[in-house]
């Protein structure tokens, strides 16, 4: 078996722009798609699976099994329409890292995107007051496009590598030509630990980007909405982690 | 080397509904489906094998080998025939589970395969007195048709996950657009220790929603009958898991 | 990559039969094949490369390096050519266990082989007089062919599994056809350390089969001079075996 | 995802000769390619990505992120052009660094290499005075053409096995028909501890072999301007498989 996108609703869509929020440190890549989603009153079109998930389905309240997926959303937007990405998990392995990720860009390539912006968490070194965003892009000249949102930039930050989707969809998009922009919030959060703050300083800079007027005041109310949804995909995925015994390719990933 | 499966006599089926019971938690799948291939004389037309499986014969009595594999079974019914999926054993590695669903679900395509149960056990947490039969669906509207069995769809029951061939197949199944119900014998049993009270309880319930009638007197018989075979197996799995320094994807299993 | 089969000389062979001695405990099979090499003089038409070895080279006197392998002999018998197959190595994946073998039954296939003997040892479990041969077969009709040379078919022998190359193309080869049995010497040895004892004894029986008539006297010669090459393979799988933390596939076995 | 390479500038090469030198034991081969390219003003045509790489991306100083990857560099000789293969890492797994070295023979035949030449570095068992330079190659007749150059093919050398691209590329390139030498230097290094002793000694026998003049007394310059990219991907590479709980195939490598 491979890993497949099965297209619910073919739509057309203008110039998206993708946006990635997948489960990871913090959960907030995770919660400010789920807040776009949720606020944009989204539509999905798309359910990616994959042999590289674990491999089990989760019940929901009404006994209804679904397998482990990731989900394509839209939202027709001004200039261009925006599809956000998001799921109960990501890869186990790390091939399947890749292998899920190609996917990802070839439907990308197929609906035409025109941009992707990955959203993750970095673990902070020290104490965290205002949660930063550091940013990381594909093609040195995005650089300046996205110079005056507040996004740090700077060398001198702590963040020398990005693993899972939000780094590797930046790495293979750059081959398949698609710019691309990860925007990362600093959070003391473990990895599947929801952090509300970085999730909302994202999402400021994020509206701003994506040139959206949403109410931020919200969020704490959608991430609780969200919150039996997450807590019972991370538990099981804590649960069958710690009885894994040692999983050869549990990196720790920021994405 | 792919998953495939050897068709050993072509049989044409009527509207099958297939039966997966295979190893798992207090093998309370494999031993309902056992007593069933048992009972109804079922014949086997088809054995599928896999790389994923573990790599190695079992001898028989009479010294012959035998790779691991799972078997197909039919049984001509009234409206529907009845398949039964059995077998020695589960997919080794996470990937190997996917791909041995999809094997199994290509194959019931073909077969022409209308409906799935798929049989397990969940542990108990606390003391059984009469073991519960949970049940799982893969789609919404099957709960209608299976709520006069007496199975406990509510959502307040302890099973979050399927892991195995009983949850994959019901969620790949949902792709493939088979209805699907799994369900779930209550059992205070280790993952390869037979037990026999769930395995009772569970053929009660499949029983009428197959409408057959059969003497569930005989299961302990058969039992008896099955756990030379299913000893051998069972403690070549167990030493073997034993052997195996931190297999990967060893996850604790339902299915 | 894929398992490849590199034929270096083109040979027609007549109803050849396939012996396969590979690593494994006691180094009772390659020890065996390798004899049976020497002293019939056999030459070398092909060789078997794959990605499931252990990625290295080794290095011989002369400071030529070559990639793990596994080769096939001719020898022109009497009624039937004679195949063997030994080699450095074994899979060190439980996925790559299948998928050599199959690439070795698919080559068996295409160079006409009638029939498959595969050698290897099994751990005693009580002190060893005079090592027994224990046999195992991939079709019943075989036991009768095999019961005038003295090999233990009895049911209450200790082996109840046959895990790797001598295990697998039994059970593959079962698949395909092709009759096969396996001779099992009785060996104290650990893994890696060779057993002549039990070679000598399995020797004396496959001879028989094979109606051949060589002097068993110089076996200790010839072990002396696999020594070398042996020791160097071996210690350098030891510690390779023991740097890789954990191998996932690491089963023991008997092939 | 398969293996890829990328041609970012299609030239036409004069019977090239093929230098590999990554990442590897005290990263002998990787300083010494690094300084080929950089003295040289090697071009680069070319880059290599892998599935079987870490699942990450590296940010540059400028926030640009970029896939782990390997990159073809040429330059035009007198007799032969010189290709120099380097990067960031080799295969994370065993079927890994067959499928990617693969890759590359496959690369290297489409663009004409006559003669592949491999460096490493080899842990010394003793105290070092001089770093002795071990030569392999993968056909015999080699051994004469490389007598002169000062290469050990002493048979009593300490190596017995190079394992990952080193080792591997000599023993595919025999099957492929592209005869090659491995160079490996004496080093006390630890693997990712880069060690320039043995990088210029074992320049000093490539220039000679490549009838190239250069000055070696920039190789501690050039050595430093590589170590802030080295230090980099080494820290993240420390830091990655520190936090992988016992990765299956970190075989320790001298290639």
């Amino acid at each position: 078996m491979e890993t497949m996108i099965k297209v619910t609703e073919k739509v057309k869509l203008k110039k998206p722009i993708l946006i990635e929020g997948l489960p990871g440190i913090g959960n907030v890549g995770r919660v400010a798609a789920g807040y776009l989603v949720g606020e944009l009153k989204m539509k999905k079109f798309a359910e990616l699976y994959s042999p590289y998930f674990l491999p089990l389905v989760i019940l929901h309240q009404d006994s209804v099994a679904h397998l482990l997926k990731c989900e394509f959303y839209y939202y027709r937007g001004k200039k261009n329409d925006i599809v956000v990405l998001t799921g109960d998990t990501q890869s186990i392995s790390s091939e399947g890292h890749y292998d899920v990720c190609n996917a990802i860009l070839d439907f990308s390539k197929k609906i035409g995107v025109t941009e992707i912006i990955t959203l993750g968490g970095f673990v902070a070194v020290q104490e965290i007051k205002e949660p930063r965003i550091i940013g990381a892009v594909n093609d040195k000249k995005l650089l300046k496009k996205y110079a005056k949102y507040g996004i740090d930039f700077n060398k001198d930050h702590p963040v020398g590598s990005i693993v899972g989707a939000s780094g590797l969809l930046l790495g293979l998009g750059n081959i398949m030509e698609i710019p691309s922009l990860c925007l990362m919030g600093e959070t003391i959060g473990l990895p599947l630990i929801t952090d509300p703050k970085a999730a909302d300083k994202i999402l400021q800079v994020l509206l701003k980007i994506l040139d959206l007027e949403l109410d931020l005041g919200k969020l704490e109310k959608i991430i609780k909405e969200m919150e039996e949804k997450i807590n019972k995909t991370d538990t099981i995925h804590k649960e069958i982690l710690e009885g894994m015994p040692k999983p050869k390719d549990d990196v720790k990933y920021i994405g």
